[in-house]
């Protein structure tokens, strides 16, 4: 048993552009795996993304890699106009799948990679890379063992200078990250059920660049995401404000990226009172002490590497599996009719 | 003439609870003003806020007052819901009005003050106390001489741990100090035309606690307002995107309140293509210096009481005039019902 | 005894330049005081300091002063050079007297101070304000309850544009706040035993603009001070390293001015070894949470001034006595002979 | 010749611990060079530097590397104790030799280098990485252009939890990075002509764990550096005064890195005064904008690279030559015998 996971488990990655030389980078630094091929339509691009050092297979020929019995997962980091095409081929040539965010351009399309995955019993991951931060991982735990108590409302900021997409907006763009992270985070039953969504194409750029997400989250929260590709400064904040504690999370502050406030506004619903005396509440504020918990600093992408290597030797599902891909498609497709719709609410999550 | 300038302005402060104070030490200070009454309800309360050091005469009674001919303007800090009472009674005894914000508890309240006041050539004068730091000051400056070039964006966030009021809501608590400063800097064409609202009261305060207000500019532009009483940390801070320029304003930063980026996205529509191809923009991306103006740090409050009593000497409208408060108030009428709609748009302005 | 207490002290303030209106504003704002006079040798700055509205009688005759039985305690802010005449003539009168820092021009001048004060078992506290806010008071408890372990090392910086001052260097202009912190937080046992001192001043103003202290503290500690009047930008920042946590003061950041770090370097020196082995020592690290403990905010003038009073009706000896304006003084005079002497280190608290 | 230039340059590292593998990533990126060796005295370590993938090959034997006569360039990575021998035999083969910081372990060692390359006509340049930051390369630019005007004082701060070093203290381990700066940015006559050095071990590391340098720059100036391992944030500051602006540089502020200041003291001299009334000097301040210049990120240790490549092909002297190595040797010997004597101050450069 312990040679199968001692033996490294061959991978190709497919896709050589922004992404690919990143996921290149993690899979040669991992024990677990032993990258074999990285294809690309275009060679040439392959090959500078690999080096003149590289003994790793450069290809443009997708067939010959599925066809290499050598190779037992794929990494897909093509545009996602192709992931349905290429991921499918993948999982019927009896790979597990490792795909870049979005899963899919579809949720549609996205469910029939899920289904293929469930069918044939491989892994079907989805890279959402900040899941793995160590940050995010902390939030994670802070979430969900109760240290903040009931999450009451979501605040994710993602602005910088972005590059305008040609084939997308701002949200399908950047706010995955976001939704990745809450779909994360958040316990199940307090996952968003509609979104509401506002943009602005100030610039004439044919789609949004500047965009605003309201998710309602049930239990009376809600979740606010604000993305745009027009900002001269970088932002990346979220923060969570629970009943108990409240958390803020920035994670361009590497010497701080979390920090947990006991400080917050308790309401008191004195029992003995009437309907209409209980209009009184008590309030009460908290002010106590901020801690910042220490963070090991490790690469997402590592994580998120072995991460995807458990879950093809041990049959687990991985952490962020095709199935959480597929709420994220949902919202975003949600979103996108919402802002076709002049900022109405749109339910999500309905089938669940 | 000049003597007529000289002779200080007598005044009267009515509201001795949490900002009046503030208007008692700035009357004080300034040369135009002669301080001769504090007025509230409870006496002990004005007494507390004279301290036993004062000449100031506190009292309960405002028709004395009003009656003291040597008082030519009041300056009103009374819970908003008694704005219109006590106003008009200072405005029919031929006194110049300062209303602390919001102008009025109703806009039509509010119109009631402002066609009191035009038909008796009074003042009537709002406390937007923001307007009035050097900060906004110089944001006006370059937003309205086209530093900025067109405003494209506004994104504005005002989040604290803040008391939770009985009687308003988070938008009519903290959104007029939003919605005065961008009535105050933007150019007339693009003031807001519509604005949608979400909100949620996570902890069953009554009403909303954390709020978003999406605001539609004329254009293509969007604002957009983030108010919240429960965080536990502190921001203030306004971007202001402009085709040219980029301002961010952080007003907690007092070493550099406002930086101006010359770095954003330029988009080039050839015109000698045609309609087909001009979906391929082009794209090109600025990124140059940014510069810190230097401010004169000045209180707020102080340049806002010389501006009162310039507008009373000169007979000119004040920078923020009472119709600048009634602007404020139709937008937080419109968000109101936006809210009780489930966010839908609502159009203001309608009328202007 | 507790009418004793109840009846407020009177106080007259000496000074109605810089610091004199702050303890105007203080002493009227304390209970435990009734300001009966503001005395400066020109009577139009104390009118001034006074405002229009006040019933504190400006004077500019001290012997008035110092004869009215009603003045119980006497609060100097006038230049250093004057402290010895005025504070000593106060004491002479049985006065109760405040200080502003430096005690004295000279550590002889603050000497016959002291021992005038405690000849009569008069109060003769020093205005070191610092000590006073809620972050130093809370600095103090830190260290001394041994929460941070032993200190191994303080690192002050007190930098900004500042006034260049004609008859006194930056040294004794800034140094002070920083060097009676120390002599505040320090257990006793550790306080400086000398100081080397470097200066520069590279504007050709007569006297260092930029400073350098090191104070070697006795077990092997260090102390270090940098005081700049040439700084573009301000920083206040102390880091105080312990063996067991390392606190960091930061009196510009209001979110969050202390943070005490569980994250250090541990040494262990196994018994067993001989002295040679030794020499391998087992260095650890320890790389824990951070806290950021709540403050209250608090002004530090109110609490000083509490504190005034506190000891005039309790007798007992203030925090910050005339003893502790000596220790600031002995280690001022040592600095000024260390610059004198090209950087040479200079013994201090010899005689203690 | 376009031929040689083209032709890539056969270059080998020697060393595989902390550092070489930074080189060794930097020269496989570099167009203009061929890396062909890593050479460490333990194998595996190499083996493990190269990863899996590379054909770049691994040796412990640097004869076999010297005799490779496609080798024409050496990068050091070995512990400074051992530059002069692996260096010395390096340009005895005829190699151009880049030496990782310090150049040598003694003054005297690095002068035998420095002698060596140049009786020879090779490259000998020092790994002086800071130097090559795109912000160190504009602080460069903006003091020598005079921008700043003359330079008043630097204050610089490099401080973190770091490695206790079991052979050298903090001076020699961290100092060399900003005596390498200042020796790349200052004008040469102002490089400093005199140090003071303070330091402490406060954890009983058998070496300075805290130092403080004070530098004497001709004319007036001064510098100053702070170097501490036990600092538990991470501090890298520098702060360069000049007659006209002043230059901020935080190198952990990503979004800012540069921050120049119009602000400032200016003292005039008016010339008619006679030498008393003179000492009235007219002091008056500026209150300018700050300007944070747009920097391109790129890793400094490929621009790095590039230069070493440059000065091979084109036989100019590199930025940071040996001479530039021995300078900073220099002045870190001059510190040790400070430290040594109790913080006097010792010259340096006086035989330049």
């Amino acid at each position: 048993m312990s040679e199968q996971i001692d033996e490294p488990i061959g991978v190709a990655v497919v896709g050589a552009g922004y992404w690919g030389p990143n996921l290149v980078r993690n899979f040669q630094a991992s024990q677990a795996f032993r990258l074999l091929w990285l294809c690309d339509l275009d060679l040439g691009r392959a090959q500078r993304a690999l080096g003149p050092y590289s003994t790793v297979q450069p290809t443009t020929d997708l067939a010959t890699v599925l066809a290499d019995p050598r190779v037992r997962a794929v990494a897909i980091a093509t545009p996602a106009g192709t992931h349905l095409q290429v991921a499918l081929a993948a999982l019927r040539a009896g790979k597990h799948v490792l795909v870049e965010k979005p899963l899919a351009a579809t949720h549609r399309d996205g469910l029939t990679l899920v289904e293929e995955a469930e069918r044939r019993g491989l892994v079907l991951m989805c890279d959402h890379t900040y899941c793995y931060t160590p940050a995010v991982m902390r939030i994670r735990d802070l979430v969900r063992s109760g240290d903040l108590g009931e999450v009451q409302y979501v605040d994710s900021v993602r602005i910088n200078l972005g590059l305008v997409q040609r084939d997308i907006d701002v949200v399908w763009d950047l706010a995955p990250h976001d939704l990745s992270i809450l779909d994360f985070v958040l316990p199940e039953e307090i996952r968003p059920d509609a979104v509401a969504a506002h943009g602005a194409d100030p610039i004439g750029a044919g789609r949004s660049c500047v965009a605003y997400l309201t998710l309602r989250l049930p239990g009376g929260g809600m979740a606010h995401v604000h993305v745009n590709w027009l900002s001269p400064v970088k932002v990346r904040t979220t923060m969570i404000g629970g009943s108990k504690r409240t958390l803020v999370w920035d994670d361009l502050n590497s010497s701080q990226r979390i920090s947990v406030y006991d400080r917050g506004v308790d309401v008191a619903y004195p029992d003995e009172l009437g309907a209409e005396e209980r209009r009184d509440l008590l309030v009460s504020y908290r002010s106590g002490d901020m801690i910042a918990p220490a963070l090991v600093e490790r690469e997402a992408l590592g994580s998120m590497v072995e991460e995807f290597a458990g879950s093809i030797t041990t049959g687990r599902t991985p952490l962020t599996d095709g199935r959480s891909g597929l709420r994220v498609l949902e919202i975003l497709e949600a979103a996108s009719r919402s802002l076709a719709e002049g900022g109405a609410l749109i339910p999500v999550g309905v089938s669940r």
